[in-house]
Parts: C-alpha cells; structure tokens; sequence
C-alpha cells in the first residue's frame, strides 16, 4: 500500500469517529433524557480525544510529507490532491495546540456554557464575566498559537477552522459594503412597510410535522437516509448518508416550524450531495461553514420565503393544515414571512437586520479578542453598536451580548460565516435562476427537482475539491463572492423593482 | 499516578468507548433509517476496532503484571482486587485471538447474517448452509485459541464469554435434570390445563405505550435516566445512567408489548442499579448473561405472571385499557399469561417449555463445535430434538434451525444462560419473599418498592464483585444455583401446591 492509501485509510478510521461523535451529538439534543449528560459528555470527550490523537500521530506526518513531495504530489489526480490539502489542513489545526491547551479550552468553555445558562436567565453579566474572561485569555493563546504555526494573522487562523482560507481583509470588505448600505436600507423598508395581517389560528404539532415532512420530501430530502426530529433549537446532524434534521412545534407558531424544517432540509440536501466516491475522506467534506449556511438560506430565505414558492405554499398550508383567513392567503402569509423589524434576537431577525446582528458581533470580537475591548466592558458595547447599527436601545442584558452560546464556547471566528452564508445564497440563487429558465414555474408547483439537481452538480458534488469558498463560487456562478448581489436581491425583494 | 490508578484511567476511557457503540447499537435497531447501516456498519467497527486494540495494548499487560504482584494485590480492597481480576479477564479475552481471526469471525458473521434474513424467509437452508459453515469453522478456532490460552476446553471457553467462569460439566448437571422431568411435567400441565378465555379486543399503540410507562414507573424505572421506544425485537440497551428500553406494539396483541416491556424494565432495573461508585470500571458492570437475564424474568415471570401481581394488573388494564371480557378479569388474564404450549419459536415460548428449546440448542452446538454435527445435518438433528424434546413435527425448517440470530453471528455459548437465568430468577425470587413478609400483599397493590431494594441491595449493587454467578447467588440467596427450586416453582405455578 502507498503512502496515499495508508492515508485514506488512516483519515477514514477518523471519519467513522467523527460519524460516531456526529449521531451521539443529535442524540444528545434530541433523545437523551437529561440524566444521560455526564455519560455522554465522557463518551464525547474520549471521542474527541482519540480523533485528536489519530490527527496528531507522527506517522501522519511522515505519510504526508511522502505525498507532497512534488513528483508525488503530480502524479495524483485533482480530487486526490484536494485530499491531501484538505487531511493536512485538518492536521495543521490539530497539531498547532498544545495539548493542554486544548484541554482548558474544553473546561473553560464548558464551565462557562454552565454559568451562563444560569446567568442569562438571571440577566446577570457580572456573575459570567469572569468565566467569559477565561475561555477569552485561553481563545487568544490558541489564536496566536494558531497564527505563529500558519503564519498569519491570529484571527484569521480562527476564522479558518470554520471558513478554510477566509481573512479578516475580505470578511472586512464584504461587511463594511453591508454597513454601508443596510441602515437606509432598513429606514426605507420600514417606512413603506405594510404591516402583515394576524394569524390568530393555532395548528397541532402533528399537522406541522405531517407538513415539515411533506415540504421535505418535496426538496428531495429522502428519509432512507435521515429523520426529523424535535429539538429545542433546530439543526442538521448526523453523517451524510444519515442526516438528523430537527425543528420544534409551537401551536400558536407553525411558521416557527416549517421555515425551520425547510432551514435545516438545505442543510440536510448538502450533506446528502456531497460526492459518493468520497466519503469519509477529508475532500468529501462540505466547504466549509458559509457554503453550508448558504445551502439552508438559499432554500429557506432564497426560495420559500419568495413569490413563487409562497404562492404554492398559501394553499398547501391552508389545505394540510386547515387554517384560513388573510394571514393564510398568498399576500397575507408572505407580508408574514418578509416582516422586517428592528428586533433584539439574532436567530429572530430577517434577512434584511440579520447581517447587522452579524457585523455588530463581528466587531465586537475582533475587539475583544485584540484586547481593545475588555470583557467587562462588553455590556456597554454592545448597548453602543445596537443603538448605532440597529437603533435599538438594550432594555437588558439577556437579550443582549449573552444571547448567544459561540463565545461561551471559545466559538470566535464563527459568527461571520452566517452572513457570508446569506451572500452566497443570493448570489447562487442567481446563477441557477439564469440557468433554469423554468425554475420560476417549477417553485410555484413545489417541484425543486431542477433546482436541486443544479445545486448537486455546482455545489454539493464538489465537496472540499476547491481549496476555497471563492474559488467554488467562481466555478459556480462566474465570481467569487459579491456583495452587490445580495444587495439587489434586498432590494428588489423589500422594495420592488 | 500508581500501575492501579493508571488502569483505572485506561479502562474507564474503554469505557466510554463502550458505552458510545451501546448508544449506536441502539440507535441502529431503534432510530436509523435503513440507508444508515452502511455508515453505522463502519463507525461500530472502528470503535470495536479501538476498543480492542485498547485492551491489546503492551502497556495494559505491563500494568496489570505489576498490580497482580502478590504484596501489590493484597494491599488492595475488596473490590478493587476484583477490578483486576475483570481488568485481566477482559484483556484475556481479547488478546486469545489473533486479529485476523477477529476480523475473519466478524467479516463471516456479517454476511451469514444477510444471507440468513433471506435464506429464512425462503424457507432455504441449503442456501445458509454454506455460509453458516464458515462461520461455524472459525467459531471451532476461536474456541480451540481461547481454550489453548485459558487451559480450559474449547467450548467452557466460549460459554465464559457470556458468563464468567461457567463450564460446560455445570451446564450439564443443571440441563439433565431439567431433561429429567421437564417433559413429564409438560405433559401433565398440558392434561390438566383449562383454556384460557379469548380476548378479541384491541388497544390502540398509544394506550399500550400509555400503560408500559406506567407499568415501568411502578418498577422504578427513572425515566430521567432512560427511554423506552419501539424496535422489532425487544431488547435493553444504553448505558447505566442512560438506560433505552424498546418493545413493540401489535393493537391485537397488548399483552405482547407488556410483558417484554417489563422484562426489559428488570433488565434496566439491574443496569440503572449497579454500583455508582464503579461506574465505567470493570467490575462495575454486571455479573454475566445469566445473572442479567434473571433480573429480566423474576420481573416478567416470577412476579408478573404470579398471582399477586395479575390481581393489580387486570383492573388496571380494564380501566386504562378500556378493555373488558372473560380474557381480562383476573382469572381469564391469568389463564392467558401462563398458557403452556408445545411451540415451535423459542421467543414465544412459555417459561415450561422455554428450557426445553434451550437444551435443545445447547446439545446441538456442542455438536457443531465439536464435529460430531456437520452444519448441513442441522435441519435433520433440529427435527429429531424438537421431537424427543418437546413432542413436536417440525412443519419447516423456517421455524425450526433458521429462527434465531445467535449462531449467525457466531454466538455459541450464549443459549444456555437463558435457562440458568430463568433458574437464578426463581431462586433469588425465593430468597427475597422469604426475606420481605410484605411482598406479597405490596404486589397486589403494584407497590415494588421492597422488592427493588431488596434486589438493588443483593444483586444490583454487587456488580462483578464476586468472581462467578454461584458466587453472587451463595451470597444473595444463600446457595449456589439449585435446579431443586425452579422446579418447585414451575410445579407450584402449573400443578398447585
């Protein structure tokens, strides 16, 4: 066996662990009764541990240098070079911690989920911010260690574990364009903004689950091969040929299930396109955090929340679910799903306030993490960027910097991904629109066949082949990411043509 | 950290190792949707795979030599002396056989098994034949490496996978005399039986699950720590602190989802009752096969079926089952749940019958491993011991040689711990009424309470601490397994006193 295959091998043993990780994560959130969670912890932990230590064995390392050996590297074909690019990069992350390192980073970053749950619920911030300073100090130690062993930028080596590639200059770019235009953007809609029609009716869970399945199904999702299940916050788990969707039931809510359901069903069709001839190798992987989000709002945001779709959704839902009245008929129910509102929830906003919520949390932790922004002082900062991006004044904490769990988690580099996720979706969106003349009509009758089939063969056949986001969008739609396109996707949306 | 201290570490991370397959095991026979299995397939052989390189490891033999030292040994209590010995029982176990055997047996397994689902379907053995041959020779390997390793025979080799310590010489002397006077017994219940009233009514799943939760509640079982779902086969799995019960639901047939529920309820009682303190250690885990099925059988046939308990049950079906009729008043129900049948499947079988198809087996794989039984001759000898034993004319050999997984898969040596267990069940039953007056009068009022702790305190707790089952019965029951009294109980239950 050549050094090539002994690393395939090798890097599938890991996936098959992280497969393992991957389905007792969903359990975790989704079936396990509460007593379960030290068990579970310590399962996960060793989990992680034994995945850390196949990524760090020597032998991978001398298995590596083999096939990147110029000649060697040449005589590989295009997909198996992505590979061998992709298992050293996983290699690079692993091995540029310390061990110990790793280890607090994993304490500090669960005490505080611990402190914070109860904090938040007491509006508390003095009783978190000690924890936050911790896992602060050990996630700048790791981004410093990360950019010495990488050679660049501290935050740059953090916002590559979610984004391969990715730097502060471009996410900079993209952010500074949004901020320049969302704020009027935003006092525009909401002066010409009609407000939407109330929909006092309720719905069974079991009619929204009926519906969620049935919309999933209509995407393609294909239960062989995954479930949908309830959480307390929807997400897409599992392993490509066994995908975990879940959403939530709220009686008074089903909106609040069903575009969650369609969320996570994009998430759930990317994984499930990913290319066959490589699972389990590190290619096969999805591209990264932002193509991945731009899977789900692509369908979520691009599609079922636009004229088309909503125009077969109105009377599928009034059908199935057996509700009527204005806040059901197709202009009722899409004035209800294109609300937009200055609002203090992050996960509540819409598309138009959502990248404000992202660039506000973008700035803040470059601050934090320069060291500019002490974490005691993070409450006043935040009431200060909320005001000037959103002009909202913070009545509290809660719903304020700690709503969020990332950066209780040691999660910094994360949060720009959301909004990189939304561009791409527009901006993906266009170029299967131009390429399906057909795929207005098809939406209006619910047939995602041709839409889905484009999305496979540009996007998610492509797995990691490309070494970044930018490089697979040019290949896809002709450039790499373009800020003016979600733009005028807003724009046209929110303000007409 | 001592040589104690550091196995400890590397046996509590084997562990949680464990534990995460348990969690996959289940998910796969509860949860998975079908297109699952191959990912699953892999993600269980990688973490068996580690698993076993885990108690293969040099480091482990060099630790285990130096705490087995005599002075070291004796500085150790009680039960951390017997960790070890579990600690080196384990590893022997796994260290008996070369790796190519292992991943031969499972390789062979694998596809025996996929054969066997259709092959029975087809009524077909000529066309399992082959395959369960093949395992059946690297089973006689396994056994005859095992047995050169432990200095025992073969077969005493394989049975002390699943129950440590047990020989083939005490399986003998047990099943002979159940041979002895099963079969008359048998005949002079079935002279004698009256039978039982029909009970055409249906109860929907939803009321059947209603009823199991009750019925697993008044056990004791802690729904925080455990679940209980729905699978083809019934069975426990999980973790102690994470316990997943399953049972199945036929509308026509509810006692058949009951009575396995709270059988499996007594095998989750057993594993949510092992010692805390000892959790993810070897001796923390429980006794053996026997032991386990027994805690699944005094629950289900000591008490469940026991005249105590029916008079509690049948009200409670009629009023929350919302059934009613000759078949559910008392003493309908209780000729219903002990009807004794000559029957051809060993899982519907009545507790006077069930050790007859379990001698049956047991005669026959020792035959196969030994060579006196060429596999393709199993359908004829399958014929002739279900007709000496059991007075029965096999119609096929669907439900005759083909019904069960076990030696599909290469479990030989598993069969006879159903019937020792049925046997410790009416023992440790014995012991706890004699111990607990109330008993009797608590199970007519559906009150577990003694009973559970009499068992936690006796049996549940005690883990591994003893080095054999008639270790732990002597203690509990105070004697070894003595056939005497199943069939004491047998005769009390079917013929009066």
């Amino acid at each position: 066996m050549g050094a090539y295959e002994k690393l395939t091998e090798h890097f599938a043993k890991l996936s098959h662990l992280n497969g393992a990780a991957a389905m007792l994560h969903w359990d975790a959130a989704a079936m396990m009764p509460k007593g379960g969670a030290g068990a579970r912890a310590d399962q996960l932990a060793t989990l992680s541990l034994m995945a850390h230590e196949m990524l760090c064995a020597p032998e991978v390392a001398d298995l590596l240098a083999k096939v990147q050996e110029a000649g060697a590297l040449a005589a590989l074909g295009a997909w198996e070079q992505a590979n061998v690019r992709e298992m050293a990069r996983a290699r690079s992350h692993a091995t540029a911690l310390p061990g110990d390192l790793v280890t607090a980073l994993s304490r500090a970053g669960s005490s505080c989920e611990m402190v914070w749950r109860s904090a938040r619920a007491d509006d508390d911030f003095a009783a978190l911010s000690p924890y936050l300073d911790e896992v602060v100090g050990l996630v700048r130690q790791a981004a410093q260690a990360k950019g010495a062993a990488f050679d660049c930028a501290p935050y740059d080596a953090l916002l590559s574990e979610y984004e391969p590639g990715l730097t502060a200059d471009e996410v900079d770019r993209h952010f500074d364009a949004l901020a320049a235009f969302l704020p009027d953007l935003l006092d525009n809609i909401l002066t010409h903004q009609v407000s939407p029609p109330a929909a006092p009716e309720q719905m069974s869970a079991a009619v929204q689950e009926q519906l969620s399945r049935q919309l999933l199904a209509m995407l393609g999702f294909d239960f062989e091969h995954g479930r949908l299940d309830v959480s307390m916050h929807p997400f897409t788990g599992g392993v490509a040929d066994d995908v975990r969707l879940t959403t939530r039931y709220d009686e008074v809510d089903p909106l609040g299930s069903l575009f969650p359901a369609l969320h996570e069903g994009g998430h759930g069709m990317y994984e499930r396109g990913l290319p066959q001839a490589w699972r389990n190798q590190p290619v096969g992987n999805a591209m990264g955090m932002a193509i991945h989000e731009s899977q789900s709002l692509l369908v979520e945001m691009q599609v079922c929340r636009g004229d088309d779709f909503l125009a077969y959704l109105a009377p599928l839902l009034q059908k199935v679910g057996g509700v009527s009245g204005p806040g059901w008929e197709s202009s009722g129910l899409t004035r209800r799903v294109r609300n937009v509102a200055r609002s203090l929830i992050r996960v509540e906003a819409d598309e138009v306030t959502y990248p404000l919520h992202i660039i506000h949390r973008y700035r803040l932790e470059r601050a934090i993490l320069s060291g500019d922004l002490a974490v005691a002082d993070l409450p006043g900062a935040w009431r200060d960027g909320m005001r000037d991006l959103l002009g909202i004044n913070m009545p509290n904490d809660r719903d304020g910097c700690m709503q969020d769990i990332h950066w209780m988690d040691g999660a910094f580099g994360y949060f720009p991904t959301y909004t990189l996720g939304a561009m791409a979706a527009a901006q993906i969106y266009r170029a299967a629109d131009a390429a399906l003349p057909d795929l207005s009509d098809n939406l209006t009758k619910g047939d995602f066949g041709s839409l889905m089939a484009w999305l496979k063969d540009n996007i998610h056949s492509q797995g990691c082949l490309h070494a970044k986001a930018d490089d697979l969008l040019a290949a896809a739609t002709g450039k790499p990411l373009d800020s003016a396109i979600f733009r005028q996707h807003l724009e046209k949306r929110y303000l007409g043509d």
